[in-house]
């Protein structure tokens, strides 16, 4: 049990998926894309859905979000989400949205539904044109089901090791509301936006605007505060679906429980995101960074994403060195305002730098802590009341094995 | 022969060092700093010189910086450098700028100068006090010549593989003025400032504000426009000292050959900057990235910088992989202003993207071109008339090695 800000409790759903929310259905298949793996999702909702969407903030945008963007701007709402790996479709010019506007065609035409109910997503190979007759066999074999949440999280994955889902439930009006998420994510991940893809589903009754209010205040504080190498994507995005058949009243600002709602909505997005950033590509850990004391939060939150996103932390932390002095490097070239002279830096418990000089430590305790699949570091920069967190990984030889080889 | 802006002719002399200028001596020994190799240097002018300096914009400025910062405020002249390897001397607190101006005041005393004509450097480790023992040793045991060059150039590096140093020569007022250098640096390296060490020496006759104007032109063009790990350290510095003993008219801007001056100094910047590159930790090839095209110039340093900084970019090339799709997702998040559809990407002479979309091109001819040395991508934006240049290397798992395991 998580205690959310105010008196409602949010429960974590340990084998919950996008299908615990009522009312939704899900798929994923082989279509042909990738050598073996499934690479073909569906997600469906039985009604129409409100929607919220954060889009990757490249100036090189791929197809499949511009006809997101356009599914969205038609009636506001959204009822299907389709999907495929392995090819991103970015890069691809005009050929490359007409294939997108197709894949979104073919399955409204399926499934009898308008054609901006339904939104696309892709991940893979910057560059490459979607090979159509292998997306139309997705586009027409691709199943249903109320337990196709595993094929459908499968589906989505490229260089991941594991499938990423969060559930979580809070009660509304004393109904149980049910949020959940699947993502992918494990290499160009860098914040603005997250650069990876996210679905989440809720049962929630609330409109397109106040959902879209409500992923944007969970997403700054979680996607957009993981790297694992400082890329950002062409293709990413987290698109939020509510069907609202909870049956609660309307949620918006003014409703009681609004915050338990972004509350669980928050720990959702947290959730995958630390799940994306442990799996991180040829990662060993996770890796935690939490400042205090910044003149604000968003400093804060600026500083944790340098800390985490620093190579030499990074490999430290993989030879489980307690360099702090790299912590402090990576600290000392940021934007936000700094005084080493009243700063302090924890590895785990330990403080290992204060006011400016070094403190005496126990290195053996040290590299036993580094050790561990979670690794935490906190900074307390003594300007202010601002906070922020981040999260990344360890920087491994696997990473430049799986990066120097990617294509091949 | 390079042909300077102007009718100068500039000429690389391939075996000059720092002691080429006129006036100049150095020595490098062990002082047990490190294990077996050099790691204490000396440099002398016969003369009080004119200085510019440029600082790491580190929040977390080591003590020798301030002490040598200091120093120039004194008189605005130098007379000579001391430095040790191993050790940073940074985030040590009182007690660390107390040993920093001991140092100072060791060779001041020793040679007979004033205090503030002696500049002081560290590199190494950070968050260690200096052992003033060994750095005691080393400021009396240090000897003067002027074939102690490479003694010097080998006294400053640290994980280095190599020395660095470049030497041009320039006619002004028809006699021959020599600049040249010597820098260290392979880890840490990103902008703002450069995150190594660079001593350059003239015999050029210039007072220390118009050589301080000189030096943050070239820089900007040079060692703020590598990187090999996008850190930046505690500790960097390059330092420039004119002596005047050519014996020419005074330099500033409105002589005739200040900028045949400008272009030597922005040679000899810009050839030790490619050998930083170039000897990145683990490195083994030297990235080129040319951006033209750009709304200014500062926007083409901007991408030129954030493609050569890229993980992936540096793991593909690495992997003699030719995928242009990370080069796009490095522009792509760059703050400068990009349209696709506007730009093109070159692997050396091969156009593989433009106006948004992929080229055919040799997959063959793209990695053998990866193959060698030097590897060049060019980017054209096609936005206005901005151009800029970057250096950095491949990421590679000795990089990883290097720095899972730099203190042990």
């Amino acid at each position: 049990m998580i205690q959310a800000s105010k008196s409602s409790e949010i429960e974590k759903i340990e084998n919950g998926s996008i299908l615990t929310p009522k009312g939704y259905q899900a798929g994923g298949i082989h279509s042909g894309l990738r050598y073996r793996k499934k690479d073909f999702g569906l997600l469906m909702s039985e009604t129409p859905a409100s929607v919220a969407a954060v889009y990757t903030q490249s100036h090189f945008q791929a197809p499949p979000l511009k006809v997101t963007q356009d599914s969205i701007a038609g009636r506001g709402k959204i009822q299907s989400v389709v999907i495929n790996s392995a090819v991103a479709n970015a890069c691809t010019g005009e050929e490359g949205l007409a294939n997108a506007y197709k894949m979104r065609e073919m399955i409204a035409e399926r499934f009898n539904l308008p054609a901006d109910y339904v939104a696309v997503a892709s991940t893979g190979v910057i560059g490459e044109q979607l090979p159509m007759e292998k997306i139309s066999y997705g586009c027409n074999s691709v199943e249903l089901s109320k337990n196709g949440d595993k094929d459908f999280q499968q589906s989505i994955l490229t260089t991941d090791t594991c499938q990423k889902h969060a559930c979580y439930q809070v009660q509304i009006d004393g109904e149980t509301v049910t949020i959940a998420g699947a993502a992918k994510g494990s290499g160009m991940i860098h914040p603005n936006m997250a650069t990876m893809l996210g679905f989440i589903t809720t049962d929630a009754n609330i409109d397109s605007e106040d959902l879209q209010h409500a992923l944007g205040q969970s997403i700054d504080k979680s996607f957009n505060q993981i790297t694992v190498d400082g890329e950002t994507s062409t293709n990413d995005m987290v698109l939020t679906l509510a069907n609202g058949q909870a049956g609660h009243s309307p949620l918006n600002e003014k409703h009681s429980d609004w915050e338990a709602f972004q509350s669980a909505l928050q720990l959702v997005c947290e959730d995958l995101a630390k799940q994306i950033a442990k799996d991180g590509e040829g990662a060993t850990k996770l890796i935690e960074v939490n400042v205090t004391g910044a003149r604000t939060s968003e400093e804060a939150r600026i500083i944790a994403k340098k800390v985490v996103g620093s190579n030499l932390v990074k490999t430290a932390v993989y030879g489980l060195d307690a360099n702090w002095g790299r912590i402090v490097g990576a600290i000392g070239h940021s934007e936000a305002k700094v005084d080493a002279n009243a700063c302090d830096i924890y590895l785990e418990d330990q403080l290992v730098f204060s006011k400016g000089t070094a403190c005496p430590f126990s290195e053996k305790q040290a590299s036993e802590d580094l050790d561990n699949e979670e690794v935490r570091i906190a900074i307390h920069l003594g300007e202010g009341e601002g906070s922020g967190m981040a999260w990344g990984c360890d920087l491994t030889y696997d990473y430049v094995k799986i990066n120097a080889s990617y294509r091949s």
